[in-house]
């Protein structure tokens, strides 16, 4: 299986991440793509550079005053007077404003500092000079994988970083800039006319239900820790189900802390079967390895043998496959667990 | 007239705030207190103790479930691990979430972080032990201005502190906890049938709009820097008349930043205008000094006599009236621009 990726993606390397009210050093750094480098490549994944295939792809998922947004903001934001080091939001849009302007999709102001706050949630994202160069090869990453699959491939990794499943298609929040998922899944709509997207990240992937919310040509699952008191907190309830044309589309599994791998890996076997009764063409997997119990994130009790049941269960849907890196912060179970998961998953898989 | 304040307002004194990525110490800090009091004094107000009239008319304005979080959130925030001194929000919901949870008027998420950025939607309000018992009182400041109104009173000065035009319902921002004048003006309308709030800081007063934009009997007319590069940066512009009942009672006359006396006094008298149009019975001043050029956050140029003039038309309107301070960072400018708008205020005033 080719192991899609670009030393670029390291060029983000921000300093400033708020835990607790305290500003602390991001956890999601490029020591992981390293990590990830290494452990995938012991397992036969063949490193490949990924072509640029531009911007078209990623437009298709995000909006382009988001994309423009990302691509000027570090300048204009250092341009301000007495300015920090890195984009940081420090105002954020009402979300129930009783006026038209809680649904417009455009921000009115034209300042950076009301555009940082309308494009970036949260402060998990502080942006730097090569942030977008680094999000923008990440996305490359997904894209390479996508048409390595769309030109007959079983399966590819994608091994993106920054990751992509808090994205939205107009904001960066939880680590991520672009949807790299996303933006592989809607790729793959080009040859196959329904893609399912399983989420097994222990955070619930908010950026990409919302994104497919509305549609039934992208079937989104996800399991993942009960928001309840859990990033991303306000979405990745069981009972959002998608609306419209989506209504029935979206699936969400969350598990309460403390579950551990029966729990994980029946919660993964429930989503496969949906993919299956979908009738899925072809499979992207939000693959993040922090559910398992040595991530300082995780509140499951996962051990590394679950992502060998799972690598299995997902790769017997018999799917052609993209892989997309999410989660995973613990450098030495992210190093034991993604070759588990991707050795189990090569040894089973067969696209029918 | 008198002075409405209490000391209690004091314990409000954080020491985080953002601004251009940057973490520095606010600019609104109880010394604006001491310094207004002083001042106001030198015109003849007599600073009065209020009374406490409990929670009722804070939720008469504000949802319980937020006045519940801001009562507890300090307590529970500060229970996390390795928390910070201060509680400050680190994610945000989805502005456009596609699903229903956009129009949510209750989170789902019941953990701290996600009520945090939940229910205070910038950095500008850092809440410390004492924050809510701070702003209870300097709502109670102006909860008892309008009794001392709605007993006959001419007009009454609740010194406010913290300030609270840019509070909603249910969410802190821009230094604000409770929005004193909405509270204020809903009391009023205990006896009077149509109340006006003229607000005159020198940004937008975007909580109090979202409060009275479905409602008719609240005129909300305000004046204020430009929010296209200026806080609040998403509301404020001069399209947003109010909707359903509302439509038609919601005014905002922005002004381009440079702007100087002669624009400002123009902006007020035509806010006045509509005012004396709309029929009022009774009056609200959102009062902040810090349109002044001295004002650290000014983008205008106004002058202490632009203040002796907006005295003088606001008190024309001859109706019954709660002056309720909002914003005004410049201590110096502060104590000469207060005193002067209200002595002209005071000498022009007779309630018809």
């Amino acid at each position: 299986m080719k192991l899609f990726y670009d030393l670029r993606q390291s060029a983000h390397q921000p300093k400033q991440y708020m835990v607790h009210g305290r500003i602390v050093e991001p956890l999601e750094n490029p020591s992981r793509l390293d990590t990830l480098i290494a452990a995938l490549k012991t397992c036969g994944a063949a490193p490949k550079q990924p072509e640029d295939a531009g911007l078209g792809p990623i437009l298709a998922v995000h909006c382009n005053s988001y994309v423009a947004f990302l691509q000027t903001a570090y300048e204009k934001f250092t341009a301000l007077p007495n300015a920090g080091p890195e984009v940081l939001p420090n105002v954020h849009p009402y979300m129930a404003a009783p006026h038209d302007g809680f649904a417009r999709a455009l921000p009115r102001t034209t300042g950076i500092l009301g555009l940082t706050g309308w494009y970036i949630g949260d402060l998990s994202c502080a942006m730097m000079a090569r942030t977008y160069e680094a999000a923008y090869a990440s996305a490359q990453s997904a894209i390479a994988a996508a048409d390595d699959v769309l030109r007959g491939a079983d399966a590819a990794f994608a091994l993106c970083r920054p990751p992509g499943h808090h994205a939205y298609r107009d904001r960066a929040s939880g680590f991520c800039f672009l949807n790299n998922a996303a933006i592989a899944a809607q790729r793959l709509r080009d040859r196959f006319g329904k893609v399912a997207i399983v989420d097994f990240d222990t955070h619930h992937g908010d950026g990409t239900q919302a994104i497919f919310y509305n549609r039934s040509d992208v079937f989104f699952a996800s399991t993942h820790t009960d928001p309840a008191s859990y990033y991303p907190h306000y979405y990745g309830y069981d009972d959002e189900i998608g609306q419209g044309e989506g209504e029935g589309y979206n699936l969400n599994l969350p598990l309460a802390p403390g579950s551990g791998d029966r729990q994980f890996v029946e919660a993964v076997r429930r989503l496969a079967d949906r993919v299956t009764a979908y009738g899925a063409e072809a499979l992207v997997l939000s693959a993040g390895w922090d559910a398992h119990r040595d991530d300082p994130l995780s509140r499951l009790d996962v051990s590394t043998a679950a992502y060998h049941q799972i690598g299995e269960i997902l790769a017997e849907l018999g799917l052609p496959t993209v892989i997309v890196q999410e989660g995973g912060y613990s450098l030495s179970a992210v190093a034991e667990v993604a070759p588990t998961f991707l050795t189990a998953f090569q040894q089973t898989h067969h696209v029918r």
